[in-house]
């Protein structure tokens, strides 16, 4: 009989657990065998102690096995995601899933919410009026089929292993381990099904982990689980020492995504949305190099192919088309506009990237806690960004905004949250590094320092 | 408000709790309204990061005062009490609870039972026929204010933080922690009621911490936990590479004790015994150096003082005091002996101890789980003991048994625990280092090396 303290203590002291254990551990949490004191104590001990790629391995499909897993085999094509560990303005895959399934490759994408500074995709779907991201498995797997995308939310029993790991980890102190993140994701993007994945790891001052050398640390680690799993996985690290694109909400980021997939929109947020297409192009084996797949990526953008995906992905969800043309259908005339100005002139030298996003949040764009309610028509559009000049009393930032206390605090944060100096500034390398399970087992990865 | 996974985290990333911080932790834990797998993960925190002897004395006090605390303020004279980690044939308080008594010095006694390889006082006692070890608060102090000596079991209400603390540990790999060690130990003792405590931290294969450097580590804990929270602490780092005495059990190592309390007995058993307690009564204030106080013990020991005190306190509990003259009420003659020889002739050059305490509980002296019953008559006598001369077939140790399986699986057991050679062996040393308040201020402490 496999004693659970037993299991405990060997990673306690640094051991590396078998694949039973691991699988004990899992199952009998979820099925309650195991109770959650001895669960938790586990956890902080994977904390200290970490766990070897072949351990999150078996610990990641685990999780997948713990609960309903999509099976998109009857789709032809090989099936691929992107999943961003979050950020502030992070609208890409409203962009690039339509764009990438309009070059050829079925994007199966399961996503999730706002929660305190960063933004979430299901929120920004949410504020096209009638969109539904409740597909039950058979209807997801049918639209994936027929118009190459489905963007969905996590139904109660998707990977329920990571929902109660998760939940255990947030109340005691165990959710920063690159470890248990990375299996989480890793869980979740396996179970909906896909043949590959890129992960957008976003480094600098409005991401998860602000620090580039753990934001590098949790890319390895996926693509290290993605290798042992069978999975390949390119991880790039982007820049999150901004907001990306203009845009900041919801309703006003679905603006600025239409925007782009009309081809135009900010070049940053292109430029992201181009670099991760490409590598899921290359993936699904709809291109042989990246430079090739950024071309055929721009073709479908200029040939309104993207745009026609999205129109027919909205509209099969439920949502009404017709905000494609008529913005008023995303963000009611009734908002106010308020607007932040710079109180010197010199050019934009630092943001509090961060802390524009719980601006964002403050004004109702997101949620503090789980439970809060979004207002998806509130927001904030960024005039200027890193490196651009600003006279004073131009405007930095423009607010649409329905309570005015909410707005004066969000308008005071805002305005901490950029810094204008003399010195001139150039924009942030927007991909700084990339890896794969070839860098992997070179102990390499493609950075900008190299 | 206090957010319980905040404090999970700031021990988890090494910081200093405060006594509030502290506090909240045990205080709510015992009332039910931190969840257990919140603090279950907090302990495994402080197993990696430890606590500071400031954090400690926190953690000892707060554990005290979640329960009735023993009110001895009433007694005159200084309360000492000693304390052991536990050994194989530690039958040390039977005789060093009254001796010490009997000198002036009052010893209110709260034990604990046997477990795994060690056996536990209390059991020792309940071969006494009649033995009561449940006194209530009232009793206790009254025993301790007329015989000078009361030896009793935890209640219920003693220290409920320790009972739910030890509980979740138990099962989550955090036993293993000399902070959490030091707390739930001087936590028993101060709601104990006393003034002044002589720790006994045995060393050795025989010990729960079998590393001196532990050993040493735990000793200096429990000073400095003292010194924090005004309790005056020795502590003295005793051998356990052997069984302690000669006899290993619960009736047969009550008959020792009273062999020893005739002033008789083995040298080493009666040596830390007058080691012990020259140090409690140093401490009571009843004498002026370790040297004028074992000639003090001495003198009770050879006049009969204590062998008196012993059979007060037995009868008072409800005791049959004519164990001491007739063994047979004890030991019944309906046991049978098994005897373990000698495969080769030489000096006995070591001992697996804790094997030895395994055969004892394998015979039914002692406990595989708590709910396990004990059989008090049976139990072993070591026959020769480290750097003895043995012939070849010459009794190694003597057997009393019931169970002829158990017996065999015993004997066996212990035929493998002890080693003989051809080098001659010194016994080894009994008290190998001392530590008290002072030592710790020098960052010292006086051992066999110094």
């Amino acid at each position: 009989m496999m004693r659970t303290a037993d299991i405990i203590i060997k990673k306690r002291d640094g051991g590396t657990l078998s694949a039973d254990e691991i699988r004990h551990m899992v199952q009998d949490c979820v099925s309650g065998r195991i109770p959650d004191y001895q669960m938790t104590a586990w956890l902080m001990a994977i904390y200290f102690r970490g766990m070897s790629f072949a351990e999150l391995a078996v610990l990641t499909e685990a999780m997948v096995h713990s609960g309903q897993v999509h099976d998109l085999s009857s789709i032809p094509f090989r099936k691929v995601d992107k999943h961003s560990t979050g950020g502030v303005g992070d609208k890409v895959s409203l962009i690039l899933a339509p764009l990438v399934a309009s070059s050829g490759v079925p994007v199966p994408m399961v996503s999730g919410r706002a929660l305190g500074h960063t933004g979430g995709t299901l929120d920004k779907l949410e504020a096209i009026p009638g969109f539904n991201v409740h597909l039950d498995a058979e209807q997801f797997r049918e639209q994936v089929g027929r118009i190459g995308v489905a963007m969905i939310g996590q139904s109660e029993s998707f990977v329920p292993a990571d929902r109660k790991m998760y939940a255990l980890r947030d109340v005691t102190g165990t959710v920063e381990s690159i470890p248990l993140i990375s299996a989480s994701i890793m869980s979740k993007k396996i179970a909906a099904g896909i043949d590959a994945l890129v992960m957008d790891v976003k480094t600098g001052n409005g991401a998860f982990m602000a620090k580039a050398k753990d934001a590098e640390r949790l890319a390895r680690t996926l693509v290290a689980i993605g290798r042992e799993v069978g999975m390949p996985v390119v991880a790039l690290l982007t820049d999150m020492s901004q907001p990306l694109g203009r845009a900041v909400g919801n309703a006003v980021e679905v603006v600025e995504s239409i925007e782009c997939l009309k081809a135009r929109g900010p070049d940053d947020l292109r430029e992201i949305v181009l670099a991760l297409g490409a590598e899921m192009l290359v993936l699904g084996k709809m291109a042989e190099s990246v430079a090739q797949a950024r071309e055929k990526l721009i073709e479908c953008l200029n040939q309104g192919k993207a745009l026609e995906t999205f129109a027919r992905m909205v509209a099969a969800q439920g949502g009404d088309p017709h905000i494609i043309e008529d913005q008023s259908l995303l963000i009611p005339g009734d908002l106010r506009e308020e607007t932040v100005t710079a109180d010197r002139s010199g050019i934009v030298a630092s943001f509090d990237t961060r802390r524009i996003g719980l601006a964002s949040m403050v004004l109702g764009a997101g949620r503090q806690t789980v439970d809060d309610r979004i207002d998806h028509a509130v927001g904030l559009y960024i005039e200027k960004k890193l490196g651009e000049r600003v006279s004073s009393s131009e405007p930095l930032c423009r607010i649409l905004y329905r309570d005015p206390n909410k707005m004066k605090r969000a308008r005071e944060m805002i305005s901490e949250a950029i810094a204008i100096s003399d010195a001139p500034a150039a924009p942030p390398c927007l991909v700084k590094f990339r890896v794969d399970a070839d860098d992997l087992a070179r102990g390499t990865g493609r950075g900008e320092n190299e």
